[in-house]
């Protein structure tokens, strides 16, 4: 079978396309034909060593759906032909975050879905959602159980509620779909009026350029009546932490998620106490999120948002177009 | 002014349409120019004595809306020409139930909203959404906030849940509403399968007529794929509680709100073992609760559902009609 | 290897001591020498069928504890050795409970304890604190768990707060000492001035014996200062739950545990709403929880209270003696 | 009457003893005549104007006790001779944090309790546990009430977690008593083995001089057996804040309480998403929790650890001694 493989930590020129056995499924296991996969910041990070180390050569990327082709021994919960996506996490079923979970992780210390086949645990998989083609369903192990976890399993967000979303990505756009999914208000930046527009026929309520409004939050502050929102889904990182913190009203939540702007942070501790913020780190998620959030995208029929689907031969280019910032949503590779 | 009066608890037979002296606001209060009220169930109990004893004579009902016209001293939260609704226990603003707050109820242990004015505490009323009429705001305080914190603020409903309500009534046309609004599927019962088209296009999922569907606790657990339902408001009582609890998938949560049907119920104790069910009592709800409710009524611009409008000369004819039963949603006086 | 099963389900004359083949662990099983058991008040419902039909012949008992002799290919949490007990549900590790968990509940739907061997999941284990002996460790799973479930996990039990127990069995024993361990206030009921002696050695505060005191929940408003409990751990059932919730607090636990005096019960609903009560079912628990529960039992070097301990040759002397109800704490049988 | 005043936040020496009109207390106030009051870093930081303007003159501190002397028109909560504490914020009674909520802090946007009487909100002050001198009940209203709101009320702590606790101060001797008390396991830091000792003997379980032990956090894993802690109570600030979150177990919380190195801390996001750490601000806290830890406080006949009580004359040496760091527990003031 064909699988790509980082073989450096220096940058998707590391990815090499080559022939690897087919894996087979040992007792337990379901094997995977995958048929699509998606890219997240986090894999741009593995790939250029941002990430940490990981074992090399490696198949890159944690997200991919497709079809179950064999079964090993012993499997209960799948048949032959299934449709499902594997989960982030190998090793995180249900309940808290177990220790050493990160050793568990598709393509970052296990190989990852870029390949023709994958055998994986029969409890590291989840059915997706029968609307979905593999394309879209590809963009949810990672970016929308993120998102639920954060708004949803975390937050608890209603509809009394205010949410601030910080750009266009993938996690921002499943959020968006989430929050207004339970009924919240959306106040969402971007450094571009076309995406901008692009979440308003989402469902945004508010719209912040933070180029032509730098001090953001403080616009949040002006469209929330001086009350500040409920929960942020910070993606951001050092580059706008601060201004999210001081976004948030009283016992706000702030979600934090991701760095695209760097993950050290000046923390002002008295902004953190003064309005009893919660500020909570969001780890991707378990299986049972995954399959809660399938249920609500399913009875909503949801479409997550594809920007753009390469072709596997065009991996590498996908992982730059990944790195210019210019998608809305989702970057796919069809395989 | 003008003001009915229970002058016995024998039924609605027993209000009499009097002349009261105009109150004056003390300290702290506000003077409310009643423009509506709407009646409860628990209004009928309060009229005909199960509802307990009340002190004679008493201004009956909890529910009203209207202008505040004048202020006591050192009022600071309001200013004349506020549109407000009392709340329905003066004594409770925000955190936990407080011990005996049963002795500040309106319509109950206080003089209640069925007058031209009431003077109330300025912690005890709440500003109403502005695209609300009075006859639309007098509909919320008792049966909306109690379906909003069964669902939203105890329940924390989400788009991956299934909810079942029982019957048409006010607090169940809120709770569809408000299931609606955090995108949970709603399967909703009634005698009647007009009510039920009507329940279809205010987007409840699953229709069940329990006249010809009496073991309706079946289908919903057919309809649910034998997982059975998140979360069910619970109205009826004695007569339904026991399927409502069948109903319930593991950890669901049975939120007892009312007793249509009768207040003393057989319960099978090991059917809330076996599933691990929550049962949870719900008396209406804080003054909190009342505004987070508002925040998401004015986001969504909600409208309740308003059955039928009866001026105030026709006082007694809005009870008999409420108790008739006919009614989908909520019974209003115009004052 | 020897082991008991029960032939019918016509009471502890259905137990058959016999000889099974010992048992091989399969992949990912370990092989468990038994060296303790202990019975639970389910343990006698099972042996007389009260608690449902279970396939027979059945090796009967949840709760056990012993030493790792052999292990499964691919095992790897535990060593030969290691000290466990199994857990009582052998599908529930983590999360939320899962659909059909009775199917895989020990002694129950699947052969139990005692015996002199069993293979059981690698996931179906934990390691027993090393202060236990196997008696007192082999009383931990079923009573343990449930009183840790009710009190810790659910009911965040803490110093602010008083619980009220009834009777003196093994939940109750348990719950005790997690109450105390937490700082709460202990108020226990029993029939028995001698066992109530012994409670308040254990820590309890106040003691009611519910023979002279028949209206102990009035008993004990008049020790809360007409407050109320925060928390009842309900093991009585039928003839305890009306008591129990008109004995608690607004918002107000009432867990339900078990029934030792039948499972169905007139419940007045109108208590439930008036004062907020929150009535849980408890159904034993998960993995984690009884990993919570030891960390706990361990740095506290708390001691299970063994009551007496039966020779596995006189087992139906030990079910005869649980039934007889005059035990204080836990019934085990030693293999 | 006699009162200090600060006239400029320039420290200590802005305190001037003067005489006052003795206050009368309004409807709905209570005057009280205060016994004792104590010192927390923040009225440091008041005096010094590190915690930003107050309005000059300012009567310092937020803490004091002391009795009810005189009841302003439609007092019903409260009777002459009671003994009561003020709450550090008058205007948060129950329910999550008010918004604006500082403007309602005494001894900061209020006068505080450095005077003989002061006159406030029957609803501004609890009744203290009658085995408390007016001296160890001065120290509850600001460290006290912050330590039980972050381990109790937040955190719930539990007796299977281990807590972490920042030197000897106040609030860390609270907590430590408090932790026990709900039976977790402690580990406390100090710069002194003295200190230590002391912290022992009221229960901490392991100690660490974190001036022989830099590195004190990689002791904290060690400590347990790489699992981290599930709690810290974060007092240091900008000097700590890194170290502690590293301590952190999956899903650790850290409460941060203050900041004597300093309040703005740089902040390694990824060690916040990587263990998912709930980092909490906490801001002292409600009435209710008050009132619930006087509950615990009077069960346990906990007593405060009072280092040392200055008499009423000498209110700048109080200040001078809280400055130097050299106390364990809390420094009072006599008047």
């Amino acid at each position: 079978m064909k699988a790509y493989q980082l073989t450096a930590q220096t940058g998707p020129e590391a990815l090499a396309c080559i022939e690897l056995p087919q894996p087979q499924p040992q007792p337990h296991q379901v094997l995977v034909r995958v048929r699509a996969t998606s890219l997240n910041y986090r894999d741009l990070m593995v790939a250029d060593g941002r990430y940490g180390r990981s074992p090399l050569p490696l198949v890159p990327l944690s997200d991919g759906a497709g079809e179950i082709t064999a079964l090993g021994e012993g499997v209960t919960r799948w048949k032959v032909g299934d449709r499902v996506a594997g989960t982030f996490f190998q090793g995180w079923q249900a309940g808290p975050l177990p220790r050493e979970v990160s050793d568990t992780a598709l393509g970052g210390a296990l190989n990852g879905m870029l390949a023709e086949f994958v055998a994986l645990s029969e409890e590291g998989v989840v059915a997706i959602p029968s609307h979905l083609s593999f394309e879209e369903a590809a963009t949810l192990p990672c970016a929308g159980v993120t998102a639920w976890q954060a708004l949803v399993t975390r937050g608890k967000v209603s509809a009394d509620e205010t949410v601030l979303l910080l750009g266009t990505g993938g996690v921002s756009t499943f959020a968006l779909q989430f929050a207004k999914m339970h009924g919240a208000r959306v106040i969402i930046t971007s450094s571009s009026d076309e995406k901008l527009a692009r979440a308003k026929a989402l469902g945004a309520d508010e719209l912040i350029n933070y180029r032509t409004t730098p001090d953001w939050e403080k616009e949040v502050f002006r469209l929330t009546n001086k009350a500040g929102v409920d929960q942020v889904v910070e993606v951001g990182g050092a580059g706008t932490f601060t201004k999210s913190l001081r976004a948030v009203a009283p016992e706000g939540q702030v979600h934090v998620v991701g760095g695209v702007t760097g993950f050290t942070s000046d923390v002002p501790l008295i902004d953190i106490i003064g309005r009893m913020a919660v500020v909570r780190g969001i780890y991707v998620g378990s299986r049972a999120m995954f399959e809660a959030m399938n249920r609500a995208i399913a009875l909503h029929q949801t479409k997550p948002v594809v920007d753009r689907v390469f072709p596997f031969a065009q991996a590498p280019a996908a992982y730059r177009y990944q790195m210019s910032g210019g998608h809305f949503g989702k970057v796919v590779i069809s395989i």
